[in-house]
C-alpha cells in the first residue's frame, strides 16, 4: 500500500510500503476512507517528538471500513464502519478501568498511532485494542464529519471546555483559534458562556472563531486582550477577569496570557502542545485561587458528541476547509502548513 | 497600647501606639490574649510584598477577647472569645456570597490583618467584619491550640488538602515540613492515605513531620524523593509518582519538585508564598492529566476543623515549640527566624 | 398600606393594614413596584403549609424601590432598585457562611416572606437581611424580567438543572410544564441537553414548554411518557431512559413518573412541594445507579442568570401571560388559579 | 465437582454437577479456593430474587486459582491466583467504557454470578470477561482477606461512603451492623469523621461496629438514635441531624430512619438490597437539600481497598466469624442464617 512516511525532521513522502498486518488478536485493520493532518504532525516534522522515528507512518485520525478483525475482536466485524480514534486504550490497565484512556499503561495504549506506532496517514492501518479504541459510526453520518471525532472535537471539548468547568454566564477566553481551539469554542457554546472570546494573530482564523460561536474577537497584534475583557466584566465588580481561559497554542507567550487573563478563582485550561518550559508567575498566582490543568482526551466524551454532530447541533463539516485524494497527501500538508495565507482548517483526504 | 510595628525592610520593633478604634459599625477590637509569627511575616521583613507599608502593626493571627464592638454587630459581645481568622470577609459581595471569602472585593476583606490593615501582634487589634472574620471559641478550648486556627491548619488542609483532593490510599508527597507543611500532613492524614512522604532539608522538621503522620521522611540534601516515591510504587504498574503533591516552601526549585513528584492524572497544591516566578515543564506535562492549583483559605473549614481540634483528632498544640509574654515579640523573632537551628515551627505569644 | 391578607383556608383579601416598619437594623422597607403569585400561594390557601398563620400578608416575589434602610444596612440607600429573593438570608449562620442561604437558620432566613413573617403582595414589604436577601437590579433591565430572578428561574435553575446534573447531549425530561417546569426547561437548554421531554396534561402548557426549549411535548392524558423516551433511546444500546428527570408538580404520581423515567445512572431532582408522602420503589431502584434531590435554592445562581437575562439568553418576559395592576389583586388570583383554563403562566402586579 | 444448588424457594443442596468449561473465549475457569455467603444469597432462598431458576449455583464471591484461561484472556495464565469480584464487566459497552462496570450492558455484565449464571459456590467457576472481571491477588495476602474484597467491602466503601460523600468532622449514621454496615464503617472511618453512629437491634452486632469504628452504638430496640444524635449535635446550632445516613438493612423502616436522621442538606446512601418499595416523605423533606443515592459499586475502588487491606490500615480478618470447608456449605448456610444468635458475620468455605 502507500503511505505518508516520516524520514527526520523535515522529510516525509508518500511511500510504497507494506500492508500492515494483524499481530495481536485484539487488532483490526482497517482501510482508511477519510483521513486528515493534525498540528501535531506539523510539530513532529520540525523534529519536536523525539520519540518519532525515521520511517513512521503519520496520522492519528481516520474513519474507515473494517478490512480484518484479530481473533479476540469482540465487537467488530469486516465490514463495519468505524471512527479511528487518536487515542488506544487496551481497557484492563489500571488507568483503563477508571476510564482514563488516555493514560492507558499499555505500549500500545495512550497516544499512539502516527507516534510510536504507524499511523492513519496511509490507505490501511492496523488499530490496536480495537475494540475500546474505536467507535462505530452511526449509519446515515458522513466520513467527514465523523473525522472531525477522531481528535478535535473531543480535545478540545474535553481538556479545554470540561477540564475548564465552563458554566453558563462564563466570560470564556481562548487563546488561539486553529482547528483544537475552535472545537473548545464550538464546546463552550454548548455551555451557553455568556461571552466567548476568541484571541489569534490571524483575522482568517478569528472570522472561522465567530462561526463557532465566539462573541469577541481579539486580534493580538493590534489589541490587548486583557483589556478587552477588563472592558466586559466592567459593570460587575471584581469580575476582572475571564473564568475560564483555554490555551489553544502550545508557546510560552500563549500559556502566559491564557493565566494573566482569568479572574480570581478562574481555571486555565492547558491544550496546546508545547516543546519546552513555559514561566508561571506564581508570585502574582499564589493568592488567586487558580487551576491549571493539562491533559491528553480520554474520549469519554465521545459518544455524546457523535450525537450532536449527527444531530447537527455541532456542525462538524465547518472545519474542513480543504479536500484531497490519499494520494496528493504532500500537496495537503503544504496547504495545511501554510494556514495562515490560505485560512485553512481542517484538509481532509479521502479515498 | 505596645504592638510590633514594622519599619521597612530589616527593621520592626514594639512600640507604643495608639489604641485601636473602632471605625465603621461592623468592627470589633478585640484584647490580643495570643498570638503568634507566620513565616510570612518574615516574607514582609525581608521586603517581599511591597503592599505593607512602614508603620503597620504586623500579625494576623489572634484569639483573644473581644473588647468593644460596633452597632452593626450581630453575633458578639464583649466578653466572648473569639478567633481571629487571618481572612476577613465582609460577606455581602460577589464572592463572598459565594462562600469564597479568600477573595473578598471589600476594600477590608481577604487577607488584609498585618499586611494592609493593622494587625494581631499588638495588645488590641480592630476585626474588621467581625461577624464573618471570626469564631467563637468553645467552652474549654485553650488559647493555643485555637490559635492555630486562625491560619495554618485551615491553609494546610483547604489549600493544600482539600484543593489537592486527598483520598484514601493515595500516596501524598509534602514538600517543606514547616508549620503550614506540617498541617497539610495533619489534614491528609484524616484521609487515610497510604503513604505520606515528608519531604524537607532540616532533619528536625522531618521527626516534627512523622509525628504529625509523615509515613516516609526524605531530607533531600541526601536523597532523591523521586526515587523514594517510584520505590514505594514500584509493585503498582504506572504508578510511577505521588497521587497529590502539596507544596509549601514557596519556592521555584520546591515547586519544580512538586510537579515532578505527581503520576499521570495527579494534583499539585500549592501553599507556598512565591516571591518570584517558577518554571513550568510543559513539554513533559501537557499530556500528563495534571492539575495545579493556588490559593487562599476561605475559611469554611474553620468549624470542622474547630470540632476535630477540640475533639483530640488533631493535636494542635504539637506545632507549639516556643512560648512568650506579648513583650518578649523581638525576642520571639529571633527564634522563630532561626527555626533551622532551634527546630522551631510555632511560637505563641500570650497577655 | 393595603395587602392581600391570608384569612384561612379558602380565604383572602386585598386589605388596608399597617405599614411595615424597620425591626432589625439589617431590615429595608422596599416599595412593591412589581410581584406576582406562586403556585405555592394556591398551597397556602389550600391550608397545606400550616405554618402560614391567619393575617399573614402572602407573597415572596418582588422587584421594588428601597424606601428605609436600618442602620446596619451596607449596600443599599433608599432609592435602590432592588430584587427581592423568595429567600432570606442572615449571612452570618452556620449555613450562611458555607452559601447555603436557603437552609439559613436565623428565624428571618431561608423562605419567610408570605410565609412565616409579611410578604411581597402588598405595598411595601419589609425584607430583613437586607444585603444578603436582595439583588440590585441593572439599569435597563424592566421590573417584569427581573421579578421573574425572585423565585421561578433560581428555583428552577438550581433545585433542577443544577441538582440534577444536566450535561450537554442528554435527554431530560421535565414532568409538569407550569411556570417552575418552564423555568427547569428553560434552564436545562443552556447545557444543551440533546433532548428535553416536557410532560404535562395541558396542551397549552407544553406549547408554552416548546417555547422554552422542549424538543418533545407528551401529554400523559394521552401518552406514555416511558415510551416516547424508550423511543428517542432506541438505537442506543442501554440507554433505556433520560439521564435526568425534572419532577415539577409535588404529587406522588408525578414523583413515581418522574424515578421512572431515568436511565441506570440517572438522576431525580424534585422541585415540587409535595403535601404528603410519596412512594419509592427501591425494589427496582436498589441495584440502578439513581440519586435523587430535593431542595431550596440557595441564589447562588441569581447573579449569572440576571446576567443571562438581561443578555436576552434567557427570555424571562416570555413567562408572564396576565398583567394586573395591585389593587386588582383577587382578579388575578382567580385567573392564575384557573391556569389549567386560561394558559396563564406569570401573573405580573404593578404598581 | 461439587456446588452449592438452588432448588427453588427454600431448599438448597451440595450436589454433584458437571464441571464448568469455557464458552466464551474471554472466560477463564477459576478453581476455587475460598468462597462466602452473602446476605443476598439468603433474600434467594426466600424466593425474593425472582431472576434464580432453580439448579443455579449460588455464590457471587471468591478467591482462587486460574484452572483454564480463553483464547482471548490477556492479563491471566493459569496458576495465577484471583480475587472473582460479584461484578462482572465486559469493558467495552457504553457503560464499563464510563468505568461503570456495576451497570454493564453485557448479557453476562453486572452481578451475574449466582444471580443469572452460575457462582462461586463450588469447587470452581466459570467468570466471564476475565480481564475486567477479576484483581491479581498480590504476593503474601491471605485467601481470607483478599475475599472480603468481592463484595462486601467495595460494596459499603462504594455505595456507601463514597455515594455518602463522608467528610472528615461529619456525624456518620450507618442504619444495621451487619457486614456490608460493618464494611461501610470501616470504610467511613477513613474519611476521620467525628462520630460514627452505628444501629442495629442486636447487641453483638453492635459490639462489632465499635470494633470497625463506630464511636456510638444504639440499640434501636431500647433507644432513639434521633435523640442520640440531636444530643451529639447539641451544641452547634443547626446541625441536627446526621451529615450522612447510610441504610445497610433493605427494609422501609430502616429506610424512612436513615432519612429521617440526616440534617438539611444531609445524604442518604442506600445499600440495602428492597424487596419491596418504601415510602418517603417529602412533604417533609422536599425544602430540606437532601440527596438519596441507590446503586451497586463499579469495582472501581477494589485496587485502593486491596492496597489498605494488605497494609493492614483496614483489617478485613476481622470480618470473618466461622470457617468450615467446602463441602460443610449446608452447615455454614446454618449458621449464616442464625447471625442474630450465633454473632456470625462472614462465613468462610475454604478447599
Amino acid at each position: 500500500m502507500r503511505a505518508l512516511v516520516y524520514h527526520g525532521p523535515g522529510h516525509k513522502s508518500w511511500d510504497e510500503v507494506p500492508d500492515p498486518e494483524i499481530s495481536a488478536d485484539t487488532d483490526i485493520i482497517v482501510q482508511v476512507d477519510a483521513t486528515t493532518i493534525c498540528g501535531t504532525d506539523l510539530h513532529i516534522l520540525k523534529g519536536d517528538l523525539p520519540k518519532v522515528r525515521n520511517g513512521r507512518i503519520l496520522g492519528h485520525e481516520a474513519v474507515g471500513t473494517v478490512d480484518e478483525v484479530g481473533d479476540g475482536v469482540r465487537t467488530l466485524t469486516p465490514g463495519d464502519r468505524v471512527l479511528v480514534s487518536s487515542v488506544s486504550a487496551c481497557g484492563t490497565c489500571q488507568f483503563c478501568r477508571q476510564a482514563r484512556y488516555g493514560q492507558c499503561l499499555s505500549g500500545e495504549g495512550g497516544w499512539v498511532l502516527g507516534h510510536t506506532i504507524d499511523g492513519t496517514q496511509a490507505e490501511y492501518v492496523r488499530v490496536p485494542f480495537a475494540d475500546t479504541s474505536t467507535f462505530r459510526v452511526p449509519d446515515g453520518a458522513s466520513d467527514e464529519e465523523i473525522l472531525m471525532l477522531a481528535d478535535v472535537l473531543p480535545t478540545g471539548y474535553e481538556v479545554g471546555v470540561l477540564a475548564g468547568g465552563v458554566r453558563p454566564g462564563d466570560i470564556v477566553a481562548v487563546v488561539g483559534a486553529g482547528p483544537v481551539g475552535l472545537a473548545a469554542i464550538a464546546g463552550a457554546q454548548l455551555f451557553s458562556p455568556s461571552h466567548i472570546v476568541a484571541i489569534d494573530l490571524s483575522d482568517a482564523r478569528l472570522e472561522a472563531a465567530k462561526y463557532f460561536g465566539a462573541d469577541v474577537i481579539v486580534n493580538n497584534s493590534r489589541e490587548n486582550p486583557l483589556q478587552v475583557i477588563r472592558d466586559l466584566t466592567g459593570d460587575l465588580a471584581g469580575r476582572f477577569g475571564a473564568d475560564v481561559s483555554i490555551e489553544a497554542v502550545g508557546l510560552p507567550a500563549t500559556f502566559e496570557m491564557a493565566v494573566k487573563l482569568v479572574r480570581p478563582g478562574g481555571r486555565i485550561a492547558n491544550i496546546g502542545v508545547h516543546g519546552g518550559a513555559v514561566t508561571l508567575h506564581l508570585d502574582e498566582q499564589w493568592i488567586r485561587d487558580i487551576t491549571i490543568t493539562t491533559g491528553l482526551k480520554d474520549t469519554s466524551s465521545t459518544p455524546t458528541l457523535m450525537r450532536l454532530v449527527t444531530s447537527g447541533q455541532i456542525d462538524a463539516k465547518r472545519f474542513i476547509t480543504h479536500r484531497f485524494g490519499l494520494d496528493e497527501f504532500e500537496e495537503a500538508y503544504d496547504v495545511f502548513a501554510n494556514a495562515a495565507d490560505n485560512g485553512a482548517l481542517k484538509v481532509v483526504l479521502s479515498r
